[in-house]
């Protein structure tokens, strides 16, 4: 007897939607993945797994039989506080090709901010030549704040690089290279040393409006703020705020509290913000696939559930 | 009997010279280093060694007794050119801080066009919010103009970081990890395949005007251009051009036909064009100061003079 079919629950678009199916069924040859819309109401009760990208809760909610929900994204936070505390357990995303990309992110944009690519940009509209002094990464201190599969990544990347490099996270970690900081008592201490201070922790309630005024004031003057986490862990207004005041110099923002951002935010125009429409780590839908097939795969042959996520920590 | 003094002739403003003068030195502790206006003209005969920076010809010419010229600079083409074929040997700065820095420049800007930092620049200054399609490092290939200390360094980097690298210069090479094309007939070969083309060719007469339309169209279509050697190697009118046509998607110059760059240049205002003035490979003083000061004392320990300047060849 066949396995029950493996529910695809998203509310992409059809063309990503379509993409992943494909995708997602090579990648897991002997399974039957299929569209919820596209499993008889009487063959749901069947369904043990399914496979998300920002689900409809009540969908879910529909699968009686469901054991466990695997994410295609990293980010899992909506899927926690949607699904609710009696929901099956969350495996979510963890992709060494999205760490991957998402290292190279951080590089790129530190050295974006390293080699002053915004402040020539700014000359170069003025009509202004003028060589500003070079700052070798030996002496430009980089803080990581969360040493997750993506933090630790863009750590040993920009150590390589010869950047500085420090990081934050919630319970203490030592890494080779890495001055390491941990708990609410250590972010300040970590910031205060930073030129470039680069977002990297999950959205969870204890992160989220984590840069704020006071954290602003913390940081060293002039330095820069990178977000490539999630929009509501940084308060704009404060941000705003810091930058006017040219406390910070700059900041690269890769997502925001609504995304798309909407055209009526300061942040579009102001000259020391990059927009960025969420880039910085895309999801690989073949690495993504083979992950999500090696976890299906794992619990055929086991009957255990692959990591989950913490619904108390919230990632 | 202290050796002569070893004079410093450059065109610089006072306050480089300072710097110079200072660094050099102490980094040159029992020599006397002086400024080639604070030497008696009856003590000039005895002057063996002059350390240069866009030195007037004139000046060296009235050094009667020189032996040998340092130039604390990379690129020698100026030198070459006024200095003539009977003036002394040039030695010039091959300095492993520089190739660093440039190697660095070549990963940052190859960064910032592959991760289309200009596109979302551009888009961000229209409001407009649209991912465009990510290229892995391993899908994108760099070709560099240029095997020598610079362009070896940046190789090295790029491979490290995953993109595919090419490399062309006058004589064959073999570099582990970089398909290698030689002379003008490997040019083309070299330019056809690649997303991103690097110059770090010196300017000779074989390279003034090398990147010109014809080289252009044999370039691939929507690929970018980065000049970091010398601003005659690329023809200007031609680039732009290619640029207007869309042949080409983007130029990142640092370096020009005159610099700075004149007000009137339309390459200031042109959106597929990044200005920089003249600062991917900018020079460490304390780290070239201690190249000069060895090549000074294998001189005079051995009273041979260190590597020079081919003056057929032109580098
Ligand atoms: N922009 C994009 O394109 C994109 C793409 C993918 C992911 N993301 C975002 O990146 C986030 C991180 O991903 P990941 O895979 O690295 O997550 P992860 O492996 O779960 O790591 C999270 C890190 O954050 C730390 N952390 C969590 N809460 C904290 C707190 N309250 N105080 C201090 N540190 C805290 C964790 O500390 P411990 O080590 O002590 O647990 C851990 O080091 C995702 O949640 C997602 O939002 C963005
Ligand atoms: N923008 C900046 O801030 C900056 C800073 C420093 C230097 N630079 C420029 O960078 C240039 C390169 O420096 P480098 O130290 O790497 O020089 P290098 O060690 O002399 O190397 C020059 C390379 O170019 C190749 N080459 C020369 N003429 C050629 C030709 N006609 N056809 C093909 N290849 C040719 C050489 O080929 P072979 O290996 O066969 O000899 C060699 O590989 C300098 O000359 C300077 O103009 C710019």
């Amino acid at each position: 007897m066949s396995p029950a079919p493996i529910a695809l629950v998203t509310r992409l678009d059809a063309a990503a939607d379509e993409a992943w199916l494909a995708t997602l069924s090579k990648a897991l040859a002997g399974e039957n993945v299929v569209p919820l819309r596209a499993i008889e109401p009487e063959l749901r009760a069947a369904v043990e797994i399914a496979i998300v990208a920002d689900p409809d809760p009540a969908d879910l909610a529909g699968l009686m039989g469901l054991r466990w929900v695997h994410s295609l994204w990293a980010g899992v936070e909506r899927l926690v506080a949607e699904l609710g505390a009696d929901a099956p357990p969350i495996v979510r995303l963890v992709d060494p090709e999205l760490a991957r990309t998402m290292a190279e992110a951080a590089l790129a944009w530190t050295y974006y901010l390293q080699r002053d690519m915004p402040a020539y940009a700014a000359q170069q509209r003025r009509g202004v030549w003028r060589p500003l002094d070079y700052r070798p990464p030996f002496h430009v201190t980089v803080a990581l704040l969360g040493l997750g599969a993506l933090g630790r990544a863009a750590a040993a990347r920009l150590g390589d690089a010869g950047f500085v490099v420090r990081g934050w996270s919630r319970s203490p970690k030592a890494l080779a290279g890495v001055e390491t900081f941990s708990g609410e008592a250590g972010l300040d201490e970590c910031l205060a040393g930073a030129d470039i201070v680069i977002c990297l922790v999950p959205l969870t309630p204890d992160t989220r409006g984590l840069m704020n005024a006071e954290r602003f004031s913390s940081m060293k003057p002039g330095a820069a703020l990178v977000n490539f986490a999630r929009g509501p862990i940084v308060v704009v207004d404060d941000l705003l705020a810091a930058l006017d005041q040219g406390r910070l110099s700059h900041a690269v923002l890769d997502v925001f509290d609504v995304e798309p951002l909407p055209a009526s935010s300061p942040l579009w125009s102001h000259d020391r913000v990059t927009v960025l429409p969420h880039v910085s780590g895309p999801t690989d839908r073949d690495s993504a696939a083979a992950i999500v097939a090696a976890n299906v795969r794992a619990y055929r042959q086991t009957g255990a559930v692959p990591a989950v996520v913490d619904r108390v920590r919230g990632y």
